[in-house]
């Protein structure tokens, strides 16, 4: 897609290290940009395309495959392109699994969690928790052998990477070839809200029923959300389901059922032949992310001025937060980083301190001034 | 904006008939195109910028600023800017104002009446027809003393253009100072889909209960929906509604119940900017309009070969369908106006024969070349 895939920014580009809305790799926005009048000839904007015109249903389609062809997604699965954002897969998600009488499992980690937690519970009352990492104030995520399912669970829902607390799991619960069983064998489907560590490495779909995933992290603008469903599931929808909400209905339309998000799905689309083409695929975007991730943790970790709580296993790469030792320092820490060029480091408003978010459209150069400036920063006000 | 704005088109942009997705006026794309990679100088695209960061927020502010003008909205009315398209408020109007009991009332005039008509039922089963035009063909909208809206009615929906149809109501239900009146003189409270006819000229807010309207025609990128709701009613919701759905919480949190569509958002505000700046304000874009209609339908009345079934006083400005008087000929119309530079005159799916939507962003040189295309058509093949 051009020389400018992950490395140095152009001189009008910041480094961006907001939680999302997050950067989206220059590359693609070049792209966006030298298309915005007149899509590849054809005298429009991609945003001005019918949904149903063949150029449109081109690009769609292979947004689609390419998505398939990075997760390697088993042609038993379903992958739809729908709105709303994770916030509202918390609520079609129990309407399309509960139909068939059951309760919503969940394992609580942190903020998101939580908020899929009380909508099903709004919604359906009938919701258990299977395993709670509040008690050790989420800094480490519940072992395998600590989740607890209901002997009704229609599903178990967990949050892979908690984008606010920088809680991520080291594991996928229930074992190869599904999700966890109950104690006659049967299959607990596993549903994963992904939405802040979807695409930054490989992923072995095979494990889960449902992934979801909000666009504004690692696949494109805001309002956009992908759901990934392994098609045996689409039968258990409860019949009172919005008609937008249902996941067969969408997958039989080719998520058509009405105009759905034309231009953030030919963004997502982009940025998908972005990680193929430029990046060379989820275990090359991997090799990057764990270097980032490891030499700002090592950075953290050898400072007397930053810290982070989270047991080692289970930091976050996309999501660092850090406090700095004396909060008094972290006005000047955020006005001297925007000064420098590095952007939206403050912490969530729900919990304070810093938090840098590393996903894969923040390149390598990026991390490397952020350490350096940290750096310079504790050696003159630390 | 411009001197661009709604004059001709650059070379490279066709003539864009769609009826949704849209054409964009070719300023606001100018626009995006040059604030794609920096967003004034602020290091980042609008896209990559946290809904919550002063910048986006000024831009959020700024639209919703510019629409109040545009269409002076009273100040005792929300304005939302929210997901899913039409489609979605089919069935989020109904959770949010059944809550105390009462029937949705609806008028039928056509294929997207009937689809939030079918929404309501299947969500809530107690629907009542106040009016049809189905009997006479969707030629004309039921007249206001055809109106029988039911004594428990907790609102009356309507369709203010029919898309697919063409079909446009020339009043509005009800009287001056709000909706149609019981038989005891209280309110019932009038809903419109405005989706295709919003902003394409004045409007007396005040008349309306709750108006919505996808943005894929005259305001913006698809995945965006606009409501306009009166505060008196943010109290009738059902407790059983998604959390998303509801108009209070979105309200009280200014669209930002969760992440919100960021980048649609800031692309209608370029188009109220470019309505405001480039053409005047509503009063002006409805005389481009009126000449716009004016002269296709009377270019369709006096042809032999082309006619639209419509009766006058309810053709829709903003989107006509016509038929050729021999469908072999319809091949060969939409080819060559292809090659002339016109798209997506095809009807839609469901009706077949031809359709110009003629939608703010629609210059007047689009139509006079539509106009050309189609005599010229006729003296070869008609």
């Amino acid at each position: 897609m051009g020389s400018n895939g992950n490395g140095g920014l152009s001189p009008i580009r910041h480094h961006n290290f907001c939680a999302g809305p997050a950067a989206l790799p220059t590359a693609v926005l070049e792209r966006a940009r030298d298309e915005m009048l007149d899509y590849r000839g054809h005298g429009l904007s991609v945003m001005e395309m019918s949904h149903r015109s063949p150029e449109y249903v081109a690009i769609a389609e292979k947004a689609e495959a390419d998505l398939r062809e990075l997760l390697a997604i088993p042609a038993n699965y379903k992958v739809l392109f729908t709105q709303g954002g994770a916030t509202q897969q918390f609520a079609a998600v129990p309407y399309n699994l509960l139909g068939r009488g059951g309760s919503a499992n969940f394992v609580d980690t942190g903020i998101w969690s939580r908020k899929a937690i009380a909508e099903a519970r709004h919604l359906f009352g009938d919701v258990r928790v299977a395993a709670s990492s509040e008690a050790d104030g989420n800094t480490a995520v519940p072992r395998p052998e600590q989740l607890e399912f209901s002997g009704d669970a229609a599903y178990l829902h967990y949050t892979a990477n908690e984008t606010i607390g920088g809680l991520a799991f080291d594991y996928i619960p229930g074992s190869e070839g599904g999700g966890p069983r109950r104690p006659d064998g049967s299959e607990v489907p596993l549903v994963c809200d992904m939405s802040s560590s979807i695409l930054s490495g490989p992923l072995d779909v095979s494990r889960f029923g449902i992934i979801y995933a909000g666009a504004q992290k690692n696949i494109g603008p805001a309002g956009l959300v992908v759901v990934i469903v392994r098609e045996d599931l689409l039968d258990r929808a409860r019949p009172d389901m919005p008609s937008l909400f249902g996941y067969k209905a969408l997958a039989e339309a080719g998520s058509m059922v009405n105009t759905p998000a034309t231009y953030s799905w030919y963004l997502a689309g982009l940025v998908f032949e972005w990680l193929k083409d430029d990046i060379g695929g989820l275990a090359a975007m991997e090799a990057i992310n764990a270097r980032k991730a490891a030499k700002l943790y090592a950075a953290i970790d050898a400072s007397a001025l930053y810290s982070n709580p989270i047991a080692p296993a289970n930091r976050s790469r996309m999501n660092v937060p850090f406090v700095l030792a004396d909060e008094r320092l972290d006005k000047p820490f955020l006005a001297e980083a925007e000064q420098a060029g590095l952007l939206n480091l403050k912490g969530h408003r729900s919990v304070g301190g810093m938090r840098a978010s590393l996903y894969n459209a923040v390149p390598e150069a990026a991390v490397d001034a952020l350490i350096d400036f940290m750096a310079d920063f504790e050696n003159r006000r630390g």
